[in-house]
């Protein structure tokens, strides 16, 4: 099977459009529009047995987040859905109701299939977002800080909680709901050199987004935010704070800016780019191996 | 499990964009943009050994074709692909590239999933254009004539061929490779009052644009264009045309214009709107029923 990579690599031999920028960004320009789109798919996505409410709000939630990581205000969207199950949909309609009420976007249009028979549900959603500034992935600066809003590692101890494990409510419902850094996203852009959302792991979109912008950057483990929840959860070692770094899901927003200016919006510095190449790790001011694996690929 | 309409009815319910133009519409429009999107799923709307180079091209021209139906100059695609088999999926893309080439079109993002072992392929399209005019669905008028480009029933033979019968070359081709009327779209946007692609079968979207205009249509039968070789493979009679009418796949323009206007492009008038609702069908003059089934319904 290609991986994504492949895949990128093989669709950047075929006609692109300027505002794809390279496919090296989360999003696509058209005038001052940001569009995104994105698929979950059950079983890899998301579980069989989530709430169909839960992956209606997923799959909003993970589309604007990646309007939020370009500082893009939603404007619509269009969905791809495949017909199945009679009370399964109408319990994905109503969650999807109620997330585009919680998020201030609007349906577009989209389109249904006829799921077949036993077949695994796929979603597609695509979010288009107006913006004036759109900070792309490839921006950063060599001195420039790394900052992520917010606290880091609680939806992937929810998803440990989805799956059986005891453990704070909040934890699960991070996991359940994440919430797009719209109003974050916004107020960052015209500050961010460079800012993409975690998706996929801490370490993993750090590395990307140091890769795009052809430099090094290097994360202080001790200073990633972990929530009261996620301590308790997980404890506050190294082991701890290396599992919230490399679990997906945070939909955070993460950032370069130069160290002269203060973002706008909560947010906590937790490393330095540099010329170079690659992700380093301290943990108390002594660089740390990294662990195998920095993330999931979907 | 739900049907479209009845899907598109709880979706109504939701908030709406206005673009999305009440969800009555093939597109939808933000700023001088048209936004469409359309997914093909494996057993479905193509069949598991078509090849994956006629899949690529099929996808981008019924995206396209409804770019085309609102007089829209595609400038971009957002390609969801699941990543399954390695030999399938380069001989996918190089289908999409020789596609995208042969439309002048260019790919904006994407996103790709991992295919879970034995699932079925979903694979969405979203197109974006652009228009200065873009004829809604809703616009006929009674009085209007109801045109059709091009000839009817060829991509239906063209399936039957492609499962098995003999027939001419031109029609199997066709089927594989519809030809959305980018061209005729945009020179028929400023004198059409509503407009559509046939992708459905003719009657069933004739039916449509004339509910969705609050008015009748009558069809005439017999001079519904077919083409030589559809007419040699489907004969020339009632149940022919029939066959051919209720057949889809066509991606054809049907549109309604004033008997006062000449159309810029070729194109048949085959029928009338009147006030009053439902679809009427005559032959030579002569009413006659409906068929059971006016089209295909996905």
């Amino acid at each position: 099977m290609m991986t994504e990579a492949e895949f990128l690599v093989a669709l950047r031999r075929l006609p692109l459009h300027p505002g794809a920028l390279g496919l090296c960004d989360d999003a696509a320009r058209l005038d001052d529009l940001v569009l995104t789109t994105d698929t979950i798919v059950e079983g890899v996505h998301y579980l069989p047995d989530d709430v169909p409410a839960d992956v209606a709000w997923k799959l909003l939630a993970v589309n604007l987040s990646d309007l939020a990581a370009k500082g893009a205000a939603p404007e619509g969207v269009l969905l791809n859905y495949p017909l199945g199950d009679d009370r399964w949909d109408r319990a994905f309609l109503e969650g999807f109701g109620e997330a585009l009420n919680a998020f201030g976007t609007d349906i577009l249009g989209g389109d249904t299939v006829a799921l077949p028979h036993g077949a695994s549900r796929f979603i597609s959603l695509t979010a288009i977002g107006r913006a004036t500034v759109a900070p792309a992935r490839i921006g950063a600066r060599a001195g420039d800080l790394l900052y992520v809003t917010g606290t880091i590692g609680d939806a992937g101890a929810g998803l440990r909680i989805a799956l059986g494990e005891d453990g704070p409510a909040a934890l699960a419902l991070a996991y359940r709901r994440p919430q797009p850094r719209l109003t974050e996203g916004r107020a960052l852009a015209p500050i961010a050199s460079a800012m993409m959302d975690v998706s996929d792991g801490l370490l993993l979109d750090a590395e990307r987004m140091a890769a795009a912008s052809g430099l090094a950057v290097t994360i202080e483990l001790d200073v990633i935010p972990l929530s009261d929840d996620c301590r308790a959860f997980l404890g506050d070692d190294r082991t701890a704070r290396l599992t919230a770094a490399t679990a997906g899901d945070d939909y955070q927003l993460l950032f370069a800016a130069s160290p002269d200016v203060e973002p706008p919006v909560p947010a906590t510095p937790i490393g330095r780019f540099r010329e170079g190449a690659g992700l380093g790790l301290t943990d108390k001011g002594t660089p740390v191996p990294l662990p195998d694996r920095l993330g999931f690929k979907h």
